[in-house]
């Protein structure tokens, strides 16, 4: 277990990946709070199996951002999903794309077993073996 | 600890449950991320001391869902408490009754005591016992 | 990993900081679900560089409340986000600074390491020492 910050300025998903890589981390779970700068999310729309993505150009609270790392085509992979408010306390989320850091505390749990994605028919995501 | 998914198209406390009855999991906490098809989520009453429920007929993300496992009339009991985005990023949330999985990624944390739930009288809701 | 509930009609800040202080615990991380009372939350102004306060006077849900106990002037401090939904499902959130506890789940992870905050030119904030 590890609990950090993320630098500032820096991209949140980026960032994440890099501690993993720093600490050799292949797998795990981590939730993140602080504040962004602005981000991209998406929601799956799950008829035409493919992420909408979303833009929000403005200052948020990172309220609750959750996910997971794990191997995608031999790289560590960072599945985030996120809830982020405004100024006046309205809240949006959705899958995390991209997001830049004011501010980002971390823990990040791992895993003594190695996920690996792959590709599933169903839902068109990369989901782990079973 | 676990880290594992759980199956499309059940429903995600029923498999939060089945994942505890095979790790042999009483006590713990978790937390998912995912997308769900519908859900039946609520609000507790304080004044009434009991659960408005409330119907989502929608496809949604799980921006975060976390809960905990114990041990309520000698069974496993799940309490899961969600947010949820639309596909316009609009966040709605609250206990989790129900939802049917199209993806769902979770991480269990098993607990050494055994924790048991049991009415309480000022909230009327099955609380641990102190 | 302690998981345990907080007792009624306290402060959700204060009640972590006890249940820490019993068990010893300096560095951490938590997640709490229940229902609040009524609460004080904030939007972090990252040009004015403060938060601004916003009070809620309602019964909510806590869909999810997660943050950290680390040091801050030697004494324990706990940094904290949240989001909650109303009777509708309707959900926002941000910092939390007060809220008072109807029902409150917590599970914390101890930190092997003590985390010690100071004043961060960057952003005005109190943030681990790098």
């Amino acid at each position: 277990m590890i609990i950090t910050r993320l630098s500032y300025g820096k991209d949140l998903i980026s960032e994440t990946e890099r501690v993993c890589e720093e600490k050799r981390i292949k797998t795990g779970w981590f939730i993140v709070i602080g504040a962004l700068k602005n981000l991209t999310y998406g929601f799956y729309d799950q008829n035409l199996r493919e992420y909408k993505k979303i833009s929000y150009k403005r200052h948020c609270e990172i309220t609750s951002c959750t996910g997971n790392i794990s191997i995608l085509d031999d790289k560590i992979f960072i599945h985030a999903h996120i809830n982020f408010s405004d100024d006046k306390g309205d809240v949006k989320g959705g899958h995390l794309f991209e997001g830049e850091i004011f501010a980002a505390e971390i823990i990040i749990f791992d895993y003594k077993e190695i996920l690996i994605r792959e590709s599933d028919r169903e839902t068109n995501l990369k989901l782990w073996k079973e």
